[in-house]
Order: C-alpha cells, then sequence, then structure tokens
C-alpha cells in the first residue's frame, strides 16, 4: 500500500474535475454533505466512526508524481487537470459530528465546504472510511450494550480484508470492545491486543496434556486454554491439574454455549477454581451475546458478525451537494430530485434536543442557522479549518464520547429488536 | 499504511508460536489447509480469488524493527521469540487452487507445508484476503452470469474500506466484470477503469442544459449523461440535442429501471440516437440484473451489493492444522473432534472429475495420493517452492482461467436460485 490516498477514489470524481475546471464551475463554492438516508436493518442509532482515520488520510491526499503518471498514462484526465492535480491540498473546512456520536436518518456527519473541485475529490475516499468504519462501530455498540459490561474482544480480523481488519478493530474499540486480536490495530492505533491458542496449538501435540502444559509453561498459569478440542469436561480437568486454581481462563469455541458455560462453571468451583475465567467465541453476534446474559461467562470474543457489521456491513451514507455558489455569488440550496432517492437542501445545522430528564428526544436539523437554547447541544464541531486539521482526538476520547452520548438516548435505543429510530429527525427553522 | 504485513495478524499466533518454539513442537512439519465447511447462502460455487494479493503479501511479511519494538513494548512475546521472528522468512511450500477456480464444500483451496512455527504465522493474513477476495469474486461471478455477456462496471469504492475497495475492483475483474470506478486499482492491478459524472455535477450548474453542455465540450460525445436528476425524458432529450446522436450513452441510477429502460431506449430511437446505449446503476444485484435481461440495457453498474458480497461479505474460508510431524518423523493426520466443527484430517490431494461431456461432476479429495486418470484434473498446483514464490500470474490469465472453468461447471451451477453446490465433494481414496 502506498502512502498518498488520492487514487482511493472514483473515476468519475477526476472526470466531474476536469469538466468543471473547463468551465469554471469548478471554482464555485459547494457544501457537501454525509448522511444516511435510513438506519440499516431496523437499527435504533448509528455510530459515528472513521472521522479520526479520514482527518489523517485527508492530510495524506496529494497527487504524487507515480500517480499523475498513472492518470496521465491511463487518460483519466487532460492536461490541465492533471497540472491542477499536482498542486491539490485541501484548503476548505469540515465540519462534522464528534467521532463516536449517535446518529439517526439525516444527520448531517460530515460538511465539507470548499471550492467543488477541491470537495468534489475527497468523496470516495470520505465514504469508503466512513461507510466501514461507521458500520462496524454500529455492530459493535450493539454488542457491548448486550454484553451489559462483560469485555468483549475483537477477533474478526480473518474475516474481513486485510486492512479492514486494522480499522474493525479500531471502530469496535470506540463502540466499547475492551481489546482485539489484530497486532497491527496494537501498533498503529494503541487498540490492547489479546490472544493465547487455537486448536492447531493442541493438534500439534501428541496429547492435550502435552499442549497444555506447554502453554501453561510459556505464557502463564493467567493464560485462557482453549477446552474443546477434544473433550471439554477432561479438558477443564486437565488445565486445573496442570495450571492450578490460578488458572486464568478456559475458552469454549463451539457447541451449545449456554449449557456448556454452566458446566464448565460448576467444574471449575467443584475445583476449587473459582476465579478461573470463561470466555466464549464462536460465531456470536449481539443476539447469541444477549441470550448469554444470564449464564455465568466472563468474556465475549466476536469475529464474523462483528467484522461484517452483523448483517450491515456498510453504512450506506451517501456524500452530496447540498449547497453551491450561484451566479450573484450567494450560496443556493440544491437537491435532487429523483424519485426515489430525494435529497434536502442546503448547508446544515444540527442539534439534538434533551428532555428535562437529560434523555435526548429530538435530532433537529435546520437550514436557516443553528437551534439553540438550553435543551439542545449542537452536533457540528470543527474538524479542518482552512485545510487545517483542528479535530484530533484520542482514540480513548472518543470512545468516552461514545459511551456518555449512548447513554443519554432513550432505552428504546438499546433493544435489539428492529424498530425505528430511537429518536426522530425533526427539521426546524429559526423564526 | 505501512509495507510489511506481518502485524496484519492476531496475537495469538505469535503466543501459540512462543509457546510452540519453546518446548521444540514449533519446529515439526506441519500442514494447514484452507477450505470452506459450506458455501454462504445457498451459493452453487465459490470463486477462488486473492491468491496472487496473497503470494505478494507473504513476500512482505517480514518482522521489521517497528514491528519488533512494538511486539516488545506491548509484551506479546518473549525475547527468544522476538530474536527468532526477526530472521522470519517463510521458507516452506504452499499449494493451491488457481486463482480464478472455482470451489466447493472441504475443497483444500491451499495448503500450506512447513515448520508449525513458520505456517501458523500466516494463518490470519492468509484469511483476510481469501475471504475477502473469494467473497467477492463470488458474488461478481453470479452477477456477469445475470448479465449474460453485458459489461458490468464495478462501483462499490465507497461501500467498503478504502482498501478493501481495491481487492474488491480486481476480484470482480478476475469474475468477468470488464471495469472499474477505483482509480488505484487502475494504477496497481492494471483494471481498466471508467467514469463520467455524478449528480452533484448537474446540481453544480445553473441549470442541466449548462451541466450537460460542460460536459459534453470537455468530455466529448461519446460521454455518459447522467439523466436522472430532474426529469428523465427532458434530460434524454437535452443529451441529444446538445451531444447529437453520437452520445455515447445516458445512466439511469433510481427509479423503476425496467420501465424506464424501454421509455428512453424508445426515446433514443425516435431520437435518432440508436446508437447511444442505456447504462444503469441503483443498488443492482445479481437478482436485479437477471430481471433486466429482456430490457434493452447495454451495461450494469454495480456497487454496494458488489463489494459487500450480496449477502454474505466473507467467504467463510478456514485455516486449520490437518498433519503435522508425529515421534516418529512421520506426518500425521490430525483433526478437531468439537460437536459442531469437525475438520477432515491428512494432507489432501485434489482433483475435478468431468463427464463425457466434458463438464464437471465431482470434487474428489484424497488423503492417500493424487485420484489420477483420463477424467480427473488436478487442482492444486505449485504457489511458493521452499519459500520462493512460483505461482505467480497475471490478471487477464486469471480472468481468463475463471471463464473457462465456469464454463465447464453444470448448468445448475448458473442458477440464481439458493440451493445446494453444483457438484458434490467425494473423499476418494487410491487402492
Amino acid at each position: 500500500m502506498q502512502a498518498t490516498t488520492a487514487l482511493l477514489t472514483d473515476h468519475y470524481e477526476l472526470t466531474m474535475l476536469q469538466a468543471a475546471l473547463a468551465d469554471s464551475a469548478g471554482q464555485r463554492r459547494a457544501v457537501f454533505e454525509v448522511f444516511a438516508r435510513q438506519l440499516p436493518d431496523g437499527r435504533r442509532y448509528g455510530v459515528t466512526a472513521g472521522t479520526g482515520r479520514l482527518l489523517e488520510a485527508i492530510e495524506a491526499f496529494r497527487f504524487d508524481d507515480a500517480a499523475l503518471t498513472h492518470l496521465a498514462s491511463a487518460g483519466v484526465v487532460d492536461e490541465p487537470t492533471l497540472n491542477w492535480l499536482a498542486d491539490y491540498r485541501f484548503s476548505g473546512d469540515v465540519w462534522g459530528y464528534a467521532e463516536g456520536e449517535p446518529y439517526f436518518p439525516h444527520s448531517p456527519i460530515l460538511l465539507v465546504e470548499s471550492t467543488f473541485a477541491e470537495a468534489v475529490l475527497l468523496e470516495t475516499l470520505t465514504l469508503s472510511i466512513l461507510n466501514f468504519d461507521s458500520a462496524v462501530a454500529a455492530a459493535a455498540s450493539r454488542m457491548t450494550v448486550a454484553a451489559a459490561g462483560r469485555p468483549c474482544i475483537e477477533m474478526g480480523s480473518r474475516r474481513t480484508h486485510e486492512y479492514a481488519a486494522v480499522a474493525a478493530a479500531r471502530a469496535a474499540y470506540i463502540a466499547g470492545f475492551g481489546s482485539t486480536s489484530n497486532l497491527l490495530a496494537g501498533q498503529y492505533y494503541g487498540v490492547p491486543t489479546r490472544g493465547t491458542s487455537a486448536h492447531a496449538f493442541t493438534l500439534l501435540h501428541d496429547t492435550e496434556r502435552d499442549a497444555f502444559t506447554a502453554q501453561v509453561h510459556s505464557l502463564g498459569k493467567g493464560t485462557t486454554l482453549l477446552v474443546d478440542t477434544y473433550d471439554v469436561a477432561e479438558a477443564v480437568a486437565l488445565g486445573v491439574e496442570i495450571a492450578g486454581t490460578d488458572l486464568g481462563a478456559v475458552r469454549l469455541d463451539s457447541g451449545d454455549l449456554l449449557a456448556q458455560a454452566y458446566d464448565v462453571r460448576a467444574q471449575l468451583d467443584e475445583l476449587g477454581a473459582t476465579d478461573t475465567k470463561i470466555v466464549v467465541t464462536s460465531d456470536l453476534d449481539e443476539f447469541a451475546i444477549a441470550a448469554l446474559a444470564a449464564a455465568p461467562v466472563d468474556g465475549y470474543g466476536v469475529g464474523t458478525s462483528l467484522v461484517t457489521g452483523s448483517g450491515s456491513p456498510t453504512a450506506g451514507l451517501v456524500y452530496k451537494l447540498v449547497a453551491r455558489e450561484g451566479q450573484d455569488g450567494e450560496l443556493v440550496a440544491v437537491e435532487k430530485k429523483s424519485k426515489d432517492k430525494p435529497g434536502v437542501g442546503g448547508r446544515k445545522h444540527a442539534a439534538r434536543r434533551y428532555d428535562r430528564h437529560g434523555l435526548a428526544d429530538a435530532e433537529t436539523i435546520s437550514v436557516s442557522g443553528p437551534v439553540s437554547g438550553d435543551h439542545f447541544r449542537q452536533l457540528l464541531i470543527p474538524l479542518i479549518r482552512e485545510g487545517e486539521v483542528v479535530g484530533h482526538k484520542s482514540l480513548d476520547d472518543v470512545r468516552r464520547h461514545h459511551e456518555q452520548r449512548r447513554a443519554e438516548l432513550p432505552r428504546t435505543a438499546l433493544q435489539m429488536s428492529r424498530g425505528l429510530p430511537a429518536i426522530p429527525t425533526r427539521y426546524e427553522e429559526q423564526p
């Protein structure tokens, strides 16, 4: 992979650019908005994620020599456009929802304001990052709700593209997962990484006893032993025999997790290993986690369904031109009239309204100006000002923000069942 | 993103490595196998994809100073393991199905043979690449079947992780898509890229006439005009007025594509623009494409459903230890006894059996030795020999291989409906 992000872009952004530069409309001031027409699959809320990655990616969005050479040789755009691209550096403003912020249908989670030429180029990259990361974060958030405080471990790297895996680990952490299996997410984002062993380690050895002995010897008594390669009860007994009652945890990765969790807990307690924890993995999703709420389980490892957004692998966010300069130099609201994909024109303001208990009760969007007052919290914060990134936040701050803002949603937001968004989206105009 | 791929790896691969190095089992010869227990979602065949990317990724799998420093500071593994990793370079053998080859449940699409220590490290990276690319290729292959020769354009970059998008464009091309919107896939893999304009370009201008005039002026009469921003019939008339009957194509991106395609075709023909093509986009999948088979449509642009595997965003491939050296130095078949995820032990051979009409009729797998004979085609080809990549192929060769091998499947393989795999998987042993 290469350092510049500029070619992570659809061909048509560049042909539009060429045509717009040629007729000077490219220099018109423009506002693009990122929003979702609906939440996927009956979800109650979405989760803004990827913003921090996007800011880094925009900083790296330069057309280097290799990129320009490719565009020239492939005949993507003409010479004047290539010259313009060689100097490209986004110089406009970006506003957005704080990363980790819940969102709802038509929440304007990102506004990109610049010339059309500068802003149109960022469409594909912006959507790729926000759509993937937000899809994973939304699924992860439901899982951590279902886990009700028990630790969740992200372990889906093998079930998605190798670099998507790193972003997924980051997005899951934002939404409350405590750790990941992905080492690059550890190196690059500082997400805590965890892992001990797989069935292959047991099968490598002549006996399960040899395998457990080797693992405890090398990784310590606090390790997690995988106990379902052969017979679970025999493996649990063997684990406690080898590691003693200080054994850290056992992991169940197949079979009826609910029944087995009770059996294994009873066996561990009987052996005196009352502090040994039980971790379950095996194709968990938010529903399976919820079904284990009463069981004696101490942690959940989640893979496939997390990194694939639990049935909704993309957030469905779009990047639409909502306003641009008119002939008189003033911004004009614009919107498509297509039958099934209507837009709402105009540069938006957004605030969340709270009831007297401090719970969110509406997402308010306005075109005329900010909706303000005691019961409103403004949602759009500056991310880039005149080309300079001003919105960097630490991942732990983002994680706390999500936890705090999710806690302010009405309780219907936390239901696992399909339904309407937890709060309605209202268009309000200042008098 | 960084040049080394070594940390695109689950934490537990390294802790297993540490424990295995400490007790010398790590030096046992081992065979890992990649296979799918089942095809997703009633599919009739899978498509092996990602192999070429994987070979590049394995060549780049080295623990550089930054990676080692991270592993040390995060306490992932101990000093002897770090020293071993510093010299790591895969020195074993890899066999696999040719990229583009159809596969079926339990087809051994990749075999990794080396010491346990060397081979276990490649699990996560191998699965990430093959699972994502194969999921996209499988969906893409069904779409090109449904398109029945009409060109398909991959345009899903915005609906998946920014680098997954590049891999998706490559996988779609393997499975018969003719082009992609993704510029990096053009630069990096040579996939032809295409694109013209979006609704934003029309909305940027004061009138649709201004927009179309600017586009035709800059991109030529052969361009594709997007005609559904306001009124389709007016836009089609305007397009032909401006570009003349040489107008390349019009694109429909909303509404009832079936009805509109007929209306627009009739209108274009009446205007004399009989060569102007109609391209449709708007949330297409293989079923929507099939439903448009009789309509006057000249090309399909596919986004979301392609890059998310049309309901199956991961191929469900696993990487399992199937054989390892025993105390006597001979390979011993191993398999997990877990209740719901049984494995089949042993180093596999695989061949596809053909009937007298030249159609595939069984996937034959054997542990004892190759199943040979006139009606069998061997499926495992050498990809890496003693650490050296020997299996590089051009993307066009891979694409042709897929087309040729798909054409040899029984016709049930090409049905859109859910069902059983097109051919059964049989375990056969040589006498």
